[in-house]
């Protein structure tokens, strides 16, 4: 095979067969392709896009490029979650106890946060101890022995979407539907999982700022994992507004305890409900329920009689983690400084835009600008209000949780500008849009 | 100055400035910007295209990166010629005496062959000692005493061009107007010309297949031009048909003197007719006639009274060829072996596919498969009848002049399929199809 002939397929935007993409992505993997030739490849195909088919093959042979676990001796359906990103998105850290609970082994591989959005690794880091570094015969043991075990991803597993990912971050070719689902599928199916559920996220803080893209994306992730035999339900959810209360990575484990403990105030409720439902399709997908209404009251039930924080709390145990943390949030990193942002006038908050209070976030140091950016666990943003609320002039909207005054002053504007008030009634933001692949 | 964000520019299809293409010139030749980005810059712009500006844009940066070659000591309007590429265009060999002695001084730096189309410089080595690789100060002296010369790129000239064009042609970039446009009047602006007669190529043996896409080139290439305050005329003319009788190094040479010496059978008559219309408008450009139709009158004297042909035998002593073999060609090297192709039918000519024979002249080694390649300068193609020339059954369509028996087996079936024979009568065809910026 030639790779100048599959360059100028695609150029031409013909459809790519099986082969084909397995050899760009063996050759590139392998350090045979030139990263130039690669980097028209991948410019091309952003321009003229993959079909389904491509997309599904571009997942196999990424998948293919390195080891996929072997879970097949623990019993039962193995089941994960993977959100495409957000801000206050911390339900991995609630649904995963809750299946796991439930009777749902759960063998999660995760990300870091990049730019205004957040990753498990660094929350679940929050913990003093918490090692995210294990082997994947640990991972094994752990998923085995607990139910449950949230790893980073290692060295093995699709090492070609490594190289790959590395490439696309330099020449502008990140936000492609096919090379996104791609890249999430590959890495997800190497996990040893039999089933997953996606939280698609849409609007101004998610990576698709429409549902008709976020859509797009969530046919495409659920068509790849079908092609790998790979039962896939995505939800389409709103990321207009922060999820929950809480944005940094302490706060948001603080966050995650509370919902598990059936704490749960007003601002706190539309992630509590998505918690629920995400778990409720991962039951249901690992067959211990009988209805997504069953697995609704399996979940709930997780988290009141506290089997779900229990069992986060042996995970933690587990992954070396200081367990004592769980019930005394004290014992979390915190910030120094509070600053208030607070409203001008008597209403109804009317926007709180995920993406500027994700940036805002990012210059306290809760994210990172880039991938050598040393993350502050202790910094970020708690909010009070939500869209749809009534608020007094003077009433505090959310709260600033900082480390430094400089770098406060550097986010006030994006944090002073991420919110707006109006005279009349505001409906609540619709939080899940969509389910495909039910 | 930020190359992402030039790259997402041309990416999302947005027209770049000056100052952004002349950076991505600057910093690509400069060794700064990697490969990997100008790879993927590259088919950004090749799938998304570049508007009339932008080629301007590209054209003087690249031209600017190298030196330009000032003849404005020398009196006079200087006028060079450039083709798109051909199979049997020696063109060049012709109207550039014919315009020096006509009084216009022709300054020519020139190309290699490369796949199916011939190379001024590669036929001039055909005349034994003959120097194309002079410094550019004895470009000057000997454009300035003789009336033009005929040499190679420098290192000094658009070395932007060099280094881009070797990527292009690793990334399946080549075939964009905007592109080629910018590499070739870089380095003709470089030469030092006031003005400049383009002879863009149309049909099966061009570069450019189409009427459209030859006019489409011919207006950027007319309008980088005309941005640098140049003089610039294109023909639109045929090369469905190999020009004139002769294809092959040492053949297209001798081809040349039989024009200039006023020797024309009916096979070289477009050659001729060609070459008359472009010195013509090279004469009208360089002031040196008064009219298209005096301009033509001019040429052909220059023929008939061998001033051309003495022109052209003081250029090649000037630059270290010998001379005699202009009187004498059996001095040029010669193939040792002949192979007809002949008519199986009688009636008239409908095909000889210009690329097919070119084709098959590269396997002969008349011409370069890659640039390593090395050329016989001796072998090639002799055509005996050109499209509406009536043939008898059995009567020779071309000759092939070969070295090798093992390449004229391995070039027979291009040769055999390269031309057709139809009952009815069949029309010439058009040699000049357009005059653009006259």
């Amino acid at each position: 095979m030639n790779f100048t002939e599959i360059l100028e397929k695609k150029r031409d935007d013909f459809e790519l067969d099986k082969e084909e993409i397995k050899f760009f992505i063996d050759e590139y993997t392998s350090g045979k392709l030139p990263d130039y030739q690669a980097a028209a490849f991948l410019m091309a195909g952003f321009l003229n896009g993959f079909s389904k088919n491509e997309t599904s093959f571009l997942t196999q042979a990424m998948l293919y490029s390195g080891e996929i676990v072997d879970l097949s001796s623990i019993p039962g359906i193995k089941v994960d979650k993977h959100s495409t990103g957000g801000v206050g998105d911390k339900t991995s850290l609630i649904i995963a106890p809750i299946c796991a609970a439930c009777g749902v082994p759960v063998p999660m591989i995760s990300g870091r946060g990049l730019g205004h959005s957040g990753g498990t690794l660094d929350k679940l880091e929050s913990i003093k101890g918490f090692n995210v570094n294990l082997s994947l015969e640990d991972y094994k043991k752990i998923v085995k022995e607990v139910g449950l075990c949230l790893i980073g991803q290692t060295k093995e597993i699709a090492p070609a979407d490594k190289k790959i990912y590395a490439l696309r971050d330099v020449t502008s070719t990140v936000e492609n539907k096919s090379l996104i689902a791609a890249s999430i599928m590959s890495k997800k199916l190497a996990e040893g999982i039999d089933a997953l559920v996606l939280d698609v996220k849409t609007g101004k803080g998610a990576f698709m700022k429409t549902q008709k893209d976020s859509e797009a994306l969530a046919k495409l992730l659920i068509s790849s994992g079908k092609s790998m035999n790979k039962n896939v339900i995505a939800l389409i959810t709103d990321m207009n507004q922060p999820l929950g209360s809480h944005i940094g990575n302490s706060l948001e484990v603080i966050e995650s305890l509370e919902i598990l403990k059936g704490i749960c105030r007003p601002e706190q409720e539309d992630l509590r409900d998505l918690s629920i439902e995400l778990a409720a399709y991962m039951i249901l997908l690992g067959k211990k329920a009988t209805s997504l209404k069953n697995a609704k009251e399996l979940a709930r039930k997780a988290i009141k009689n506290l089997s779900a924080f229990n069992k986060f709390k042996t995970l933690v145990k587990a992954q070396g983690g200081n367990e004592k943390m769980l019930d005394d949030f004290s014992l979390f990193p915190a910030a120094q400084f509070t600053h208030l942002i607070t409203s001008p006038s008597k209403g109804y908050l009317k926007e709180l835009n995920a993406l500027s209070i994700g940036k805002g976030a990012v210059i306290l140091d809760a994210g990172r600008a880039n991938l050598d950016s040393i993350i502050d666990h202790a910094v970020g943003v708690i909010v009070k209000k939500k869209v749809g609320n009534k608020v007094e002039k003077g009433e505090t909207i959310f709260e600033i949780k900082y480390n430094s005054e400089d770098k406060l002053k550097a986010s006030l504007k994006l944090f002073e500008t991420a919110y707006s008030i109006s005279n009349t009634k505001v409906d609540k933001l619709d939080l899940i849009k969509k389910v495909i692949g039910a």
